[in-house]
């Protein structure tokens, strides 16, 4: 029996970092307003200052900070006003002891200014004149140029998942295109011939297609391009010459179903006799998702997932997920979410546990409440906001311990 | 100074809830395939029974149980076979006690069975006899008709935000389209005179625009069509002329930055001339976010933002993606991080106060590390992974806190 040597997941993560060391994406040149949800592939630096101006916080006016020493609210200084900054232009005022200049929010401090004080703090006199009540300190209400982020400083990160508000600072830097990687391109097979094209009629004894829909909607969500999806039935030349044809374009290609030991079981030979090396896991430690086999042909990645709807969303989470992740560098910080657990959850010794749970708030927390029954594939892949892995070393996990919860 | 007079945060949804009751959106049918991201405007229905035959979840024999009941490893019972199911294919086997049929995981489990007895505790003496030799329950390995999802029963409720795995769910429930919410249509428009299109070349004392690109992707991002994307200076008759066109076809009209008490404030003039009832909130207890306006003209919700980046991605998040969610009746399962605050956060008394902070995971938690600084209001947007409230009524956090962060 071939399934009784099995790896740990960490077995299985070293061998496909080993095995997959040479697939790699190219990169491409994006306009920022499509670059959501890639991932940056160099590291951005801002091409200017910002600002390139030293730029004033409030509205207020411009002075010599020192003039403002030991003043107090009865006993003022005054000062010249000797202009005023409009708004978006440049300006040549320059301001010397005993002088101001007024400045708008967002307005350029004029040369010679170290501060500007708030209007709530001075009193106009006349047209000319000012009385300032306040002391003020040397930089106050000023954005001085490059404090925000100065030329050539890093922007983005290499690997880097861009989010929207980082569209915002490459606008603000300047930057009109990035380099991303590419999206990864994926086939997605299912196999099995119980399963039917959820949108045609089936016969008795069929059932309709889960696994190509819901992996296929995974990976564009995870910034894969999804080129195939195909249910094909469980025959060796059938399965082969599909899988050989989704070779030729595509950096992963995932086979779902057909992978238990039962007497249709082809994925492993087909994938055996495309090339070398061949299935190099076959079985895994875990549960569910123990007839989960992985290998490589023609220099691409080719993942055999378990049929149960439940066991193929959470080994594709954990391993096409990771390795995707290490394709475009990601530094990925997957969000996980500290939750208490709501009842005893058993684990089998020596395999690594996968519990699909439901997060109830609870105050300022999370109560993980685990999903269960054989028969709610379906209801619970849908139900569960994500899961909590159990390690193999550990048993189980006790009523109110912490967990942490991988989102789906 | 109008600003004195300022709402709670309580006080402006309520006051939002009042004046934009009248505003829905329309819904449409859309393919599953592309309906990730959408929202359900309609319970969705099972068509069928998933599964719509008894199914068994092992290789192994069809058997009525009560045969095996008092059955050891060492005191088999002996079973005649009858046949063998197809997978895939309706069988006409009849069991009847005494008797089994092989049946592989998948396959129908014929009329008369009650149980399937897996491969693994069971030896075919020949082609004819197989000797059971373990206690099976009635129910054992098969799932039931309906008994994943019944016909009829709930599968997406109104109001979910649709996800991959519904996906799979909805195709094995044979549905290939479903009502979903229309996109809600927004304009955004940034204003101010130092203002610059990020594209092309500034002038000193100019600034390039992030707002537009930051709130646009953010609206994206939540399922929101962005119709128009355009900076405008700040002069009333320009932003009225363009104000009033993006009413004509959009739900929402956003206008950032312009909303301080400086002597270019146009934006709540410009909403007021546009209709009853106009400007409905003018101020906010907010930190940052206070110059946060708030109107309706001609049946379409305007808001007017603060222009500061940090401020506005804030008051975009609580304001009006609580809004867009509740157009959609999402019932905004919104992520929320528990976390511990590094550090005391100080906040401002009777005002509700926003802190940026960055997760940091710790064993089986994250510590919150709030961001500050005047000057990075670019990168502070961009490092942020989210954000805490407190609340008005309380004086700021303790180190060791546990926060809710709302993650960006």
């Amino acid at each position: 029996m071939k399934l009784l040597k099995v790896d740990t997941i960490q077995q299985v993560l070293d061998k496909m970092e080993y095995q997959f060391r040479d697939i790699k994406l190219s990169t491409e040149e994006i306009n920022i307003l499509e670059v959501v949800g890639r991932t940056a592939a160099e590291e951005i630096l801002s091409q200017y200052n910002i600002p390139d101006f030293n730029r004033s916080t409030v509205d207020g006016y411009a002075i010599v900070a020192s003039d403002t020493f030991g003043v107090t609210d009865s006993i003022p200084v005054f000062l010249d006003v000797i202009g005023q900054v409009e708004m978006g232009k440049a300006t040549n005022i320059v301001i010397n002891k005993g002088q101001a200049a007024y400045v708008p929010t967002g307005g350029m401090v004029p040369s010679g200014a170290d501060a500007v004080i708030m209007i709530e703090y001075i009193e106009e006199m006349d047209n000319k004149t000012i009385a300032a009540y306040s002391a003020t300190a040397p930089g106050e209400n000023i954005i001085r140029i490059g404090d925000d982020v100065a030329a050539g400083a890093s922007l983005i990160h290499k690997g880097k998942l861009i989010k929207p508000q980082d569209i915002g600072a490459m606008a603000a830097a300047g930057i009109r295109q990035i380099n991303v990687y590419e999206k990864p391109r994926v086939a997605v097979i299912s196999t099995g011939d119980e399963i039917a094209d959820p949108f045609g009629d089936i016969e008795a004894g069929e059932i309709r297609d889960i696994n190509t829909y819901t992996l296929s909607a995974m990976l564009e969500e995870m910034g894969a391009a999804v080129t195939v999806r195909k249910v094909i039935k469980d025959e060796f030349e059938l399965l082969r010459s599909n899988v050989e044809a989704a070779l030729e374009n595509n950096h992963i290609v995932i086979i779902s179903g057909g992978s238990s030991v039962g007497t249709k079981d082809v994925t492993a030979k087909v994938i055996d006799c495309l090339g070398e090396p061949g299935v190099f896991v076959h079985g895994m430690a875990v549960k569910p998702g123990k007839p989960t086999i992985i290998g490589k042909a023609k220099g691409r990645a080719l993942f055999g997932l378990p049929g149960h709807p439940v066991s193929a969303v959470m080994v594709f989470k954990v391993l096409v997920g990771h390795f995707i992740a290490k394709l475009m560098n990601r530094d990925h910080f997957s969000l996980q979410i500290p939750a208490e657990c709501s009842t005893n959850v058993h684990s089998s010794p020596g395999k690594e546990t996968f519990q699909m749970v439901e997060l109830q708030q609870i105050g300022n927390g999370y109560l993980a409440v685990p999903l269960h029954g054989k028969s709610g594939a379906i209801s619970l892949v849908s139900k569960a906001h994500g899961f909590v892995r159990i390690p193999h070393n550990k048993e189980g996990i006790s009523k109110g311990e912490i967990v942490m919860v991988e989102v789906l």
